[in-house]
């Protein structure tokens, strides 16, 4: 099997750090997005919505989306559990992971989109749009941070991938200039904690 | 248990119609989000992003996040399966629900919030931006009518959760008077099909 990636994007690191962290090796077949690779015919027959990740099986079936490709590889090999055991873990790793998602990691890729038009040739960017979403993204760090002063990482006690997403979301922040303020110290307490850990890198 | 649910809203409903499929009986307690019920400080105790529904359990512990809480009845009640079973058939469902929820359902609810003002005293509207939701949503809709084509639901011969993502998004978005098109054949037979379920009016 390997996966089509991107190594500079935001949403393929998320599968990256994944596997990582189970240790699972891949063949990575980089698309170059911003020449539009990844909107040809063949990439669209893999994923009609032209976006990457995509894993494709041996057998030739691609699966897209980033969810999706963890949920494969959770239920391949559940060790470690990043996705968690029990209905209650299940459930709150997936209430942070989705809070993380839709709140932070969509709202900076929405920032970056309508604000700097690097997809202009692809998409209609919205400028006021985008200064909004960089503003929702700022209050769900300020709210991220009051919940990290009593819990190690996003879903309590456990790493999971409700930390990937929340992290490739903050990394990339940079490009629009959202970062971590000095006052958020237990959101940095928790970005260091995860600077220790080699999957970061993948 | 009780769930805090909002009955004229997509988001909820998409909850109840899951538990409706897996035939587990739940108090739903009211909430009025039009007056902001959901931002007073008791509810943004169980959830501190405002939003419904939220799982209370007997012990008090909160998940919100609708993927979230389905995770949750699916570990607790695995049949019927409405998130897979397999590896690959989880895959194939959560890439659907993922692409239903991320490209479609958010598509119409920013439309919705951008376009109409709804909650004009809670966010700024953006109403160019509105339009260009509206516009992906339809996209979307004319992909998945080609996918349909040659699938009898979204994930392929199972109904699933993507399937409830989709009808509930498809259904509200009349509000912002995007519709099933005639042409789009595959998406009404669809459409139609899921109309037997006594699900659709949870």
């Amino acid at each position: 099997m390997k996966i089509y990636d991107t190594k500079t994007a935001p949403t393929p690191r998320r599968v990256r750090m994944f596997l990582a962290e189970k240790g699972i090796a891949m063949e990575y077949v980089q698309v170059d997005i911003a020449k539009g690779v990844n909107l040809t015919p063949e990439m669209r027959a893999k994923n009609p919505l032209g976006k990457v990740p995509i894993l494709e099986l041996d057998d030739g079936t691609c699966i897209s989306e980033t969810l999706a490709i963890c949920e494969y590889f959770e239920a391949l090999q559940p060790e470690p559990a990043l996705l968690g055991k029990t209905p209650l873990e299940k459930a709150q790793i997936m209430q942070w992971q989705q809070r993380a998602e839709l709140y932070l990691f969509m709202q900076v890729g929405m920032c970056f989109q309508h604000s700097t038009g690097y997809f202009k040739d692809r998409m209609t960017p919205v400028p006021e749009y985008g200064k909004e979403a960089g503003i929702n993204a700022q209050k769900f760090l300020h709210m991220l941070n009051k919940h990290l002063a009593d819990n190690t990482y996003l879903a309590g006690d456990a790493f999971s991938i409700a930390d990937i997403t929340a992290l490739a979301a903050i990394d990339f922040a940079r490009v629009v200039k959202i970062r971590i303020q000095p006052e958020q110290v237990h959101l940095q307490r928790w970005y260091d904690l995860l600077q220790e850990r080699e999957s970061v890198s993948a």
